[in-house]
């Protein structure tokens, strides 16, 4: 069950109104790497989860990630309040709120006039939130990598965002947010590797024959050798080598009599005659018919 | 530049029709963890990656995977070869052409109908492929997280489907795709930790006062301490000591004039008065209403 | 801020495995009118609003959706929890797995394939949360409306469910969260009526011209007349006179001369000749060429 | 069956060429409170509607916002009509034509390089339309409401676009259509009043010991009484009074021995050991890797 | 404008309820290949069609499209109507209830709980209609093709729903919505033809130095001749001359100082060493740590 | 199986960083006329294609795309090489950088902050490529004229673009590719026109009696005679005889007792009253209210 306090996790102070920058920062309240998607990744986990340990991280963090939604979304609707007041009461001559709309440069005007200005859960873009976004996959050695790629990735879109500012507020707060992802990761990181072993994942092992196997399916100049593809570690093969490991690369399926039968009436019907020479409509359109 | 080769990289043995098993099979063809979304995702880093070393990697496997989607692909192809032609050419009635279809129990009758039996870039359950499966954002820190992490997840898909089937030539192939995503896992990891340091992702430091923390968001029964906020590893704080670190956890804008005038006017058109009852819609549904 | 205490806000009581089950409770879960989208609708709605009675009932609304979301995920999970383990363990034989998956007879082998078990944020048939789904304009005689009308949806979508299961402590947690969304609404609805006026909606005044017209568009057996088209409360058109008010009904736009000059070359390029009878691909295709 | 005419239900007078205007218009064409969305809105629910009176209005509606589809369609293409020669035609120097792409400063580039500048079924950010904006879900006492709430917020839509331009004719059409919302949330309110009772909606009635509860779920400054959640109209809970009626909040399943043997393997197998410490990749990552 | 009568373009008589069938054709309602696809297709095409003739067409075969919308629609609604009454009124006992929603065998739960049976915007496995269907770009000789492969594609799923079915009354109503179909093709085909030259589509010529190059880029056996590739129509090359045409195939970009830079401190800090054998995560999760 | 060549198709030539362009390149390296769509198309047709022939052209093509799309993808990387050094090193003031991320004028923004400068699988406005952009059904006189279609509406958008650039490589790289698209379709036509007939598409004959209609459905000022309508090739009807062939254009099914019964419950539950005139939240919320 959650409660809420309506104290924000971190204080928000925005030195003045720049629904551009909003617009930006809305790739963290609804973008893939968001913090909406980061709690609904957790809270799924958790609500499926058996293991104790893991069941209780991934509450403590999922709760985390809402709260630090409410900020990100605090900082989008402080940065268009006083925008949204204008567009509503229609206190500017029509060409003016136009070119303030379309001044902030980037796909502001869709929070304006669609969402009056409150946060969406969309990205920078105007792109919907969806749930493809999560990984989540029901296996504790998968879902633990998700997370750690997940709040590396988080932490970047925040370094990229503080770059793009100068208000002092919004700097800190994204900086706030920015950390946590940082200690986010590291409980991951030791919650994945307190599960012994945890590669290679899930319990059927790989064929021995294909496992350390590494193809060279790209060749020419850039071909580069390191512990990604050293003779050390892995049994290295050109694309050539790379084929069919036994039989002929062929694909065939037994089909019943009247499978076949069917098939082969499809077959016919539609067969091309590779020794014609047909006029197409291309022809036609192009004025080279000889009708 | 890519060529082809006619012969597939694993020969494709299939023991029978079996739309429904095809159907699931498509979870690798065009679902979240299937051979596009892993072909896509490393050819999109492979193109702008810099380094000659991850680039060349990036590339090999992204082809692998293709010619590893081509393999899925035709294992779906086979086992829905006998059905096809029994709808194209309408050689069954009626009622046994929707029986069949719907015998297989589950989204097949839409691979059939729709897609005429051949592969789709859906997944098992007809949600068509979509972009956002790819998480890459252009970090290579993170990147190589992510892939490591789709790597682990693809590998847990397949072995799902492997316990599924009993079909020796299907379980045979699926097992080589299986053990591919495990070698390919190792080559990304590889390639992580050749690039030092690579934690915390990007540039920009974490904040030292949050960077450590660790707040225990959720309370009551079930609260367990581990490697991942153990006091060894974190500053373990309770939910009530999470909030605002300074300030009072409140959010404020600067406004100029003109926009707090406009958004007073907002705010006194859409006020609310909490010392009515008004009567209500629902009032006058119920039969409540006094009129 | 959020907290999270582990008790859920309903206690979860389950017969036994029901996959089937499970799969029809994600529309409540990850659907249009489930919890998620509840929840994310006042959530956003109150980080931008500014009376201060709606945002405290929006935020409280909010956070209990939240809970509401734990125990219908909750539900979930404990309906997959005796399947998940056999098919991550592949304790049966393939087939029996296979039968077991397909005779849930709906989408649950996404859940189990995809998710290994875990609730999902799709709907029933698979689809994708997205936040398309979330209608909140920023406006609050809007949203409250839009508030008011999820509510109900949701009640019904809950009320079938009710009607479809048997087991009954999924009936019992099922009616807890039906009501709760019968008190919800009546809080919109006392917050709607308690901002006066509300309707119309918005600042601009409509045209009085065209505001109590009703225009009887479709004509034929079957039309009916009733309070939403009598004349006591709308002037009443047939459809020939719904049309122009003024003009023609043409479409106009004034162009400069390079405009003109350019889309008359366009013109130009791309008309038809309405005097030929060219032979075409179809003819082609039909063997009614004549050359 | 429907029948159309050439003239439009309003005379369209475009001032000049505003690609920029177009596509901010196009969120009436294309976007969730669009004329498509309350179109088939309605035309879906006249489809399956039993009831004659309301079978009536609503195909009378739905056949009314297709008419505005073609006006609001109109205006778009009216204000392209000016650029769309151009590029196809190359009239321009490139740098030229770039420029005034990207001088009407929002997503209009979309509109004229992929639409060749026709109207979109997109909304102003480029957002394909999807029918999840649609509701519908067959109970009136539910597709009522949600009708009513979808003219409301069309209102609000129209009336921030005609605060935005200055273009008399379009202005005046965009009046129209606004107007016109009005008048159809005024029809929908009587079709629901006169179907007595509506309120709750459906069958089922709610459980009283839930249906007039209100739980304080957030806490601290800005917690405000009113109608919404009185004394005199709900009984009022604080959020640690919120919690399970019954029992311990706790979520049990009944498991068959060989589901509980299989699961108790699984959860035996990704166990995490909560007296570790691992080393981590992060460490690794660190170079705090103590090999 | 649109006006409408209530009478139907084909008249509907079903034979009885079956929410399974329903479900099908709900592939041509709100599937890709479906009515409101072609509907819209032609309708969005119309509005900004300069061509006399082309716009009246595509709006007289957009407003068939709407009202066959209708008749499949109804299909639909008659199909599911026995159903839609015992699931609101809860006639039947649960577990009939259950077992009857999933008899039907596919998606038709979706319908049945989701939309209270009426006829819903998606296809057949549940899938949100999208107007990504639509591949409009606003050019004569490209909308035209489009519209002519349309028109043969909904043929065929029309044709493969007739196949599935012995209820004469649904049969026959979907052989007039078939036959409907071959019909607009060949007005589309006169219309494409009635426009010379109509190929090479737009108004830039292709390079002659490729316009007729066909490169063999899969190999293998398999290889095959025909007029699609055939001497007499293409220059053929063999995939190992399908390489750079000029220069060596690499690409390259001139880069300000400031900008080179930047980029060679991004690529510092993120190199990775091919000399390095590092430990990996992967290492620490099997076991093969050595520290 | 396929391989692949460091070396590009076409060599990649750019004069200088402009993410803005870059941008507007993703439409053919993510949006529905890319290549991407073109590849998967010709792709998954491939993998289900009997007729050996069209199998092998198939595949040619396809991988020629794959190459094409990494063309694309390479212009696009090096429009923005420049730009993301700066971002992610942080090179620039944060102003400088926030204008030059907005300077472009365009989404340029999403594709720097989400993706870091890499190539996207979005179109220019950021909508994320989905699989519903394929429109194949595994007919082939279907799918080759589906496949005509793609490469003429490719050919446009190419066409589109270099109207728009100056930069002399960029256009160069755009004219091979747009020139490629012209030879794919021709390709195409010619496999379609040896597959004899190929018209009408599939197996079941129309029905006679509507084969030839032409229906009138639009009628005013603006009616015109072509071809597509003539005499000559159609029969031609009103709209007004366009209605129902046979019986009344009514929709009826046939139910049992059961059903009856139940829906008859559900009818009188709902019906509304059309001798009323209720009050209504509408006149509450306008204050019309007498209570």
């Amino acid at each position: 069950m959650f409660a809420h306090n309506k104290r924000l996790q971190y204080t928000v102070r925005v030195s003045g109104s720049n629904p551009g920058l909003a617009n930006l920062l809305l790739e963290q309240f609804g973008g893939p790497q968001g913090e909406l998607a980061a709690a609904m990744r957790y809270f799924t986990q958790y609500v499926a989860e058996e293991d104790p340990g893991r069941k209780d991280m991934l509450i403590d963090i999922a709760t985390e990630e809402l709260s630090h939604l409410e900020v990100i979304g605090t900082l989008v609707a402080m940065l268009n309040r006083g925008a949204k007041g204008k567009l509503a009461e229609a206190t500017e001559k029509e060409a003016d709120l136009y070119r303030s709309i379309h001044g902030a440069g980037n796909d502001s005007h869709v929070t304006q006039v669609l969402f009056g200005g409150g946060p969406a859960l969309i990205n920078s873009g105007g792109q919907l939130w969806n749930s493809g976004y999560i990984d989540s996959i029901g296996d504790p050695s998968c879902d633990l990598r998700s997370n750690i790629a997940a709040e590396a990735r988080a932490k970047i879109i925040y370094e990229r965002l503080i770059n793009l500012t100068d208000d002092a507020g919004v700097k800190e707060a994204l900086g706030f947010l920015m950390t946590r992802e940082v200690s986010h990761q590291q409980s991951f990181e030791k919650a994945l590797y307190s599960m012994q072993p945890n590669f290679p994942p899930g319990k059927l092992p790989p064929d021995p024959r294909f496992a350390n196997a590494y193809f060279n399916m790209s060749e020419g100049e850039g071909d580069t050798r390191g512990p990604w593809n050293s003779d050390e570690n892995f049994e290295f093969f050109d694309s050539a080598d790379a084929g069919p490991i036994d039989g002929d690369g062929s694909a065939t399926v037994k089909l019943k009599a009247d499978e076949t039968k069917a098939l082969q009436a499809l077959v016919s019907r539609t067969a091309s005659d590779p020794d014609s020479n047909p006029e197409t409509g291309a022809d036609l359109g192009a004025g080279k018919a000889t009708a």
